[in-house]
């Protein structure tokens, strides 16, 4: 196999890019200067050595403790549980959340022999034991069936340690359309209605 | 800036790759063994340090030849006039052309200050003219304005040399439809038009 049909290989195993996008980019990266692929190849390599989950959260970080865990600015007392790391980063971009975050790891997916002991569950109990004070925990897994019987579950074990728990908001989204929102999110956003304010 | 920052940068620099696509890879990257990333960055060193254009026809290749101009089963009185390497893999995917090829680098295009010195077209005639016996130039340039008068340009440069020089058909792609095709595109293939075989 050639330099190209490797690169090819490895690049289309990459989600949401196939054999012409991997041609695609490859001939674009081969009119580029070679400092310029280089550049990209020891990037990647940093990322493959030195990111890794944070010890105490979960969050992808290049320290054993990440920025969002050491921030004295944030609250001690609000944990967010999220599904994957990247999950972080749609919430941090709203700049609304000030609290400390959780990350599972995934969600419960009997289908794929993805259990409890898979995910993070039993240090995020531990986490939410060891913590003085009142505390609330949001789980924030997606709004999925499997994300909500993560959800349901982790409230379970979360139950012992007597903190509160609350789940996000379902609803329609905003600049959304009734006329082209499906039947199950039209139905959680009636459900979970709110007295308007007067 | 942190290692997933940087490879951010890297990422989106690339054709189709913006910020969300490239986070969605890194996190995509960051679930997988450290190996796999780690044969992802060799596999991109290798391409910058060994694939660079053919010496005779400039496409991508390892070696000073590529395999197509070196291949003995190929016809020497035949050569196909493409702008960019990327466009002999469409055509070798069709598996009815055998003969060679030559990549200009480019089309003429005034706007971005390209002329015929920066593309390979000295290089074509040189290279028609150092062949004996009668030669069939196929200019297959994108049907697009530039690709034309490039096309044009390029049947200029050549008449000197006596090779018959033709441009591929435009008309109608396979499978399309009248009713959703571009006017120009049904033009050209009123005005090329052939004798249906009785």
């Amino acid at each position: 196999m050639s330099a190209i049909d490797d690169l090819n290989v490895e690049l289309s195993r990459l989600p949401g890019i196939g054999r012409k996008t991997a041609a695609r980019l490859i001939y674009h990266l081969l009119k580029q200067p070679k400092s310029t692929v280089e550049r990209l190849a020891e990037t990647l390599k940093t990322l493959a050595e030195k990111v890794k989950p944070c010890n105490r959260c979960g969050n992808m970080t290049e320290s054993d403790i990440c920025f969002l865990c050491t921030d004295p600015r944030r609250d001690d007392h609000l944990i967010c549980v999220v599904e994957e790391s990247s999950d972080i980063d749609a919430i941090e971009n709203t700049g609304e959340f000030r609290g400390r975050y959780h990350v599972l790891g995934g969600k419960l997916s009997p289908l794929d022999g993805i259990g409890p002991d898979d995910l993070a569950m039993e240090a995020l109990r531990e986490r939410v034991s060891a913590t003085e004070g009142s505390l609330e925990v949001i789980i924030a897994t997606n709004p999925s069936m499997e994300g909500e019987a993560t959800a349901t579950y982790m409230s379970g074990i979360l139950k012992s340690t007597g903190a509160k728990v609350t789940r996000i908001a379902l609803g329609l989204p905003v600049g959304g359309d009734l006329q082209y929102a499906d039947g199950v999110t039209i139905a959680q956003a009636m459900a979970a209605r709110r007295e308007m304010p007067v």
